[in-house]
């Protein structure tokens, strides 16, 4: 058998498979979920609405969404194992490793038996995963071991309340919930493309998720936003903002948070979170970090054709609603769930185990010297 | 840019890169690693040197070796935290569940902070295994909270001391060394490519062993020698064998341990184990198991033209050394390991982020409807 050569490294362009749940940049700036443009989504549902289209292919009517919800809520609370497992691990940790050690510890209490379980799997990570980061964020940092119960009616009022021991303004649930709309899901991205090689195997919904984020772990991925909070935390007014970039572009530094991968010309998702991101500085009584964004925005734009990404305005929509940067990239986990999970099923119904070639380059064949002679 | 369409799902016969690290099936039946033969290293050489062959590019000298020995040894024990966190684990968990978590937990107490740790992180999970597995298995199994320190020289050796507390024999060791090495290297499998595309964020060595570990733990990748052994210990002779298994082939059933997605004519790694296998049965005083094996072969060779595979004789030979089927995958870690963290550091060395593309066979643009009129 002689292997096909791919161009270029990373399989960039190559199809590895098939789906229905996205599309990304098709019209050149595009993303949809199962037919449904993000904007759309976005305005229109909620991310419990998404979760279920993402995994049944159709929005929920209005009864099916109750008894969605209704399903989850009671999934919310952590098992005292996981509680006690949290607590060992020290607030320096990375708070992906405490994702990625939350969801395989949870694996060995409840593991998915079969895949009958598949829903039952997805859905209770989805519901634990708010308690699963903000239990360990408090009792590390904190000393709180706070309830992982509320009566919030969404994840992410839940995931607020749970953060802040405070009942989230009807503002702040909207937002969250956009931003979990709007990292639901994003096709073959390095993450969903991790999980869907790990469920080609057959294994479980637990190690699949687990292992895409290990890969949403990883700096050229997730984390974008966490990196543009701090960029711009350092710059002190517009016009400061634009002075510093212009070093850091002299100093070839890696500016976080514009330019993508797929899309050529937007991404869909900036205007979105933008709107929200304004706001949301309204109603936070200094706008000063929304408008050092809007001028990194315009001078990335101005001087490199660089337009933001769904990550850039993300930034300063979470600090403005009290999210502790370190927490960024475990909210992105807590959306993009859904989508791993989804493509984990989707992967199942029609599974061939993913195992490429590769091109050798290393030694000719040798033998080996007996250590007495080396 | 339009998307190349891949001829076959699974990306099977597509590179998906480059590696010095291992050819698999090159001359019909050949395994080598770093340009020795699988046999070669089975006969000459020691799991250690093995690791470090697969680590460094080249095999140790006697000084090289004996400073990695002393530098792995320290490695074994496991932090009080992580020691907790197996006693929470029940007994009725899938092994590979512990050994997924065992490792994603380790990495938020000793973190990889920067690439120039690879080596470290790698070298205390190779170091660490053995009494992951082992603590939580006879924590759970016996309630006895084992000692995670020995003295034995090697980690095979390491490993089957902490498993029954007893001193293993010679051949035990050299049987156990052999086996972690057949199993250490496979090129691009399922699990390698998973933890391939995991550091291909630039994520961190904890995360892509977690991430691989998961795609073992599938019933197409790893497990094979448990489901031989729970077959073979159906059969209670050899004639007994070879009826049963004419009714598992009428009845269309899987038969685990034959044949390879690679391979064409043999698997390198069989008369290596059986050899084994053979002489352990002699030593265990009860050779029916190795009879009842060798039936087996014959019989598929006869009837299908299939041959064992490296996991068919890999059963009989850990039963003969006294371990459990439950944890003969979570063996193949110990081993496979040394594979995924040396295609990690290749990966890491000249890496693009795997990122493929989906062909969409999905819902047309559609609006959303509201939830009203749903």
């Amino acid at each position: 058998m002689v292997d096909k050569k791919l161009s270029g490294a990373g399989l960039r362009g190559q199809s590895a498979g098939e789906t229905k749940l996205c599309t990304v940049g098709k019209s050149g700036s595009g993303l949809t979920y199962c037919g449904y443009d993000v904007s759309d989504l976005a305005e229109n549902a909620t991310f419990e609405e998404v979760a279920y289209l993402l995994f049944n292919g159709e929005l929920p009517t209005f009864d099916q969404l109750e008894t969605y919800k209704a399903e989850l809520k009671p999934m919310r609370d952590l098992p005292k194992a996981l509680k006690e497992v949290l607590q060992r691990i020290p607030a320096d940790a990375h708070p992906m490793d405490v994702m990625r050690t939350g969801a395989s510890f949870l694996g060995n209490l409840e593991p998915e038996v079969d895949f009958s379980q598949q829903n039952k799997a997805a859905n209770r990570l989805l519901a634990a995963f708010p308690a699963i980061m903000t239990y360990w964020y408090r009792y590390s940092h904190e000393g709180v071991e706070i309830d992982c119960v509320s009566d919030e009616d969404t994840i992410g009022g839940h995931f607020l309340r749970l953060l802040t021991g405070k009942t989230p303004s009807e503002l702040h649930r909207r937002v969250i919930d956009v931003s979990l709309i709007l990292y639901a899901e994003h096709e073959f991205n390095a993450s969903t493309f991790t999980a869907r090689v790990c469920a080609s195997t057959l294994s479980d919904m637990y190690s699949c998720i687990t292992a895409a984020i290990g890969s949403l772990r990883g700096p050229l991925h997730g984390g974008a936003n966490e990196a543009a909070m701090e960029m711009i935390q350092k710059f002190s007014s517009p016009a400061d903002a634009k002075t510093q970039m212009a070093g850091m572009l002299e100093r070839k530094e890696k500016i976080m948070g514009f330019g993508h991968a797929v899309y050529r010309e937007s991404d869909p998702r900036n205007v979105i979170i933008k709107a929200w991101s304004e706001q949301l500085s309204k109603e936070f009584g200094d706008s000063s970090l929304y408008d050092i964004s809007v001028a990194c925005e315009e001078y990335m734009w101005d001087t490199k054709k660089l337009f933001c990404n769904a990550d850039f305005f993300h930034a300063s929509a979470y600090h403005f609603m009290g999210i502790p940067t370190k927490l960024f990239t475990p909210i992105f986990v807590c959306s993009r769930l859904t989508g791993w999970a989804a493509h984990v099923m989707e992967q199942r119904d029609n599974n061939r185990i993913i195992r490429p070639s590769a091109d050798y380059i290393g030694s000719e064949p040798r033998k080996v010297t007996p250590i007495s002679e080396r």
